[in-house]
């Protein structure tokens, strides 16, 4: 992998895309704030009437299915098929899938409805995702039997979309490779919105690069150095979190470059 | 009383509960935040169709009223109705009761339809929903005239319910057994959402621990020390909420055995 | 100009008004606190069924379409007229105003339905709110070709409303008086929220003073003399947040009197 995750990051705070977001009620701020630290301008807008005429004004679209209801679903698909329409990455975190019968059904009919450039969850949700039978706890990740890589990667072709699994390292599974990014740091897994907010990095990262697979890897490896220098600080989880921000805000090509761990698995 | 708050903290951290929540959409963030900084879990879902199937998964259910609206108490409802038949513990915050008539009212269906264990709130909030002729301002308290510890035991009787009145001291009154819990600091008064999340301690605490005065008290006690350390280091209420998650998730025994201040009031 | 911004945040100190707010899911968190933050109070309540009733309770009424959808917006309407009944001020931020016809269209609706006494926003939405044919970009600004005060004159003409338009420079415009506000950090357009916080704050200083252009600009100078304050701390846009809580809760009079920059810009 010969990516630099800074010069995605510089695309980004020179372009200042828009990032279109419908997503969860507990962690909207933090998914709007990370955008804004990033340099890029984040809006979420969810009514019926104006879902597909905000999407038209993005780069990006984020889907979160964190606290969805169906109306709010029926709002994604119009803002998806805007997005499809315009030509617009459109992520989707399926948050929680795996929890009930009714976010997988959701996501399904999410997936089957409108293209979805990036599917992304923890280990349990995006095995769910792929048609393993597995049970999320809640929104919090539980342990995969079997070979996660595959089941992404199978997921990635059956869906046409880049796949992302967020844990310990991350993977990124598209079409024809795969990609690990090992930043990050324990902390995260402390504070609610982690997982929300990398997928919101990944959408200003994918409005500004068109292969999608460099573009999750290298938003997650900026975001997660952020991460790692903010601990660095020896902070509890709740400074943490706040420091994280300054952190992505600060960022700097030489840091960003001495710490990137994204190693490729091959096609 | 004899109990160590520190004893149930360290169970908490241990079983990792899974604490559903429907609250209100001002300091949801805050809620899942300072559950997760117990080691605890958070999940807030509140579509009709997995409320009900997210409470089966968890170990203890909070229901806060304080950005209501009809639906929501309807899936309030549904919530607690699952939760009441897997016997796990669901705890009310009666947020704003006394404001208007609508939340008054809404309190009382919750109550009459399903079983309420622990029913939380301020003083004014908990007199009315005891039947005292009372005005909340908002969500702030007001003054309570009258014996607050014999309406909330008289409160605890009728609804076979746990009652926990916060405020400088915070008084826990069960059916045979009432406590004051006499630590915190008055900047919690400054920051919005520290009594919402004090609801969200006290499920993961009642999660682990079916002495519902017990670990009502318990929470009370670690969440509040947690206050007292994060106000010494001299913070002002913008850094001060940052700290409480930093501070309790490192609360260790001997510091919260040499603070905890709970006092029996007797049977 | 002869007010003292200071003179101004003692009186809201002092009465801790009721803040009603109807506004966006995005920062309600951050709108209540810094309102707490005063001293003042918050209370966020958009049910149809009680969304008058709180009003009726409050001394200040904030709407903010960030995240509008029709039913929201319906009790917008609810709330504004009885907090036009009973006389309190309502202030309008027009967040969004021009990304969409639907929040375009909702503005007017709410601008002929009740009396508005502040409006509030950047310049592309107070510009599409005067009429101007601007795009905003999703919540930013975008830059408004021609005289912005003369725009914002007019408006508060045809409104009979004062009029503020947030930015580097505060315009504050009464239908007899302009002022600019002069403090302030570019911090703040790195932090999501800082300008809903802003309308807020209005709100807050409106409940205790009847002179609506006093009432902005002083409530500007505070806020922003508050940011000055925490930016200089040397904050990322993470910490720096919290710090300006902090700094607020804590102005005192010769900082406050040391610093503000209101002018008068005449008749």
């Amino acid at each position: 992998m010969t990516i630099s995750a800074y010069d995605l990051l510089e695309r980004v705070r020179e372009q200042k895309p828009l990032v279109h977001h419908l997503t969860n009620w507990v962690t909207i701020y933090d998914c709007a704030q990370v955008v804004k630290t990033l340099g890029a301008s984040p809006v979420m807008a969810h009514a019926p009437e104006e879902a597909a005429d905000m999407a038209q004004l993005a780069s990006a679209l984020v889907l979160n299915i964190g606290t969805l209801t169906s109306d709010f679903v029926g709002s994604m698909q119009l803002a998806a098929r805007a997005a499809n329409t315009k030509g617009i990455p459109v992520i989707l975190d399926v948050c929680g899938a795996g929890a009930t019968p009714f976010r997988d059904q959701k996501c399904f009919e999410l997936l089957d409805a409108v293209r979805i450039d990036v599917i992304k969850g923890n280990a349990s949700e995006v095995a769910r995702i792929a048609g393993a039978s597995v049970r999320t706890r809640g929104v919090d990740a539980t342990e995969v039997a079997g070979d996660l890589a595959a089941l992404a990667r199978q997921l990635a072709r059956a869906r046409h979309a880049t796949v992302v699994v967020t844990g310990p390292q991350d993977l990124v599974a598209g079409a024809s490779q795969a990609v690990l990014v090992r930043n990050g740091h324990p902390l995260m897994t402390r504070v609610v919105g982690t997982g929300c907010m990398a997928a919101s990095v990944i959408g200003a990262f994918a409005a500004v690069e068109s292969d999608r697979v460099n573009a999750a890897a290298a938003a997650l490896a900026c975001y997660e150095i952020a991460a790692e220098l903010a601990a660095e600080q020896g902070a509890g989880p709740g400074t943490f979190k706040e420091r994280l921000f300054d952190c992505l805000a600060s960022l700097d090509r030489p840091t960003c470059e001495r710490r990137q761990r994204i190693q490729s698995l091959g096609n």
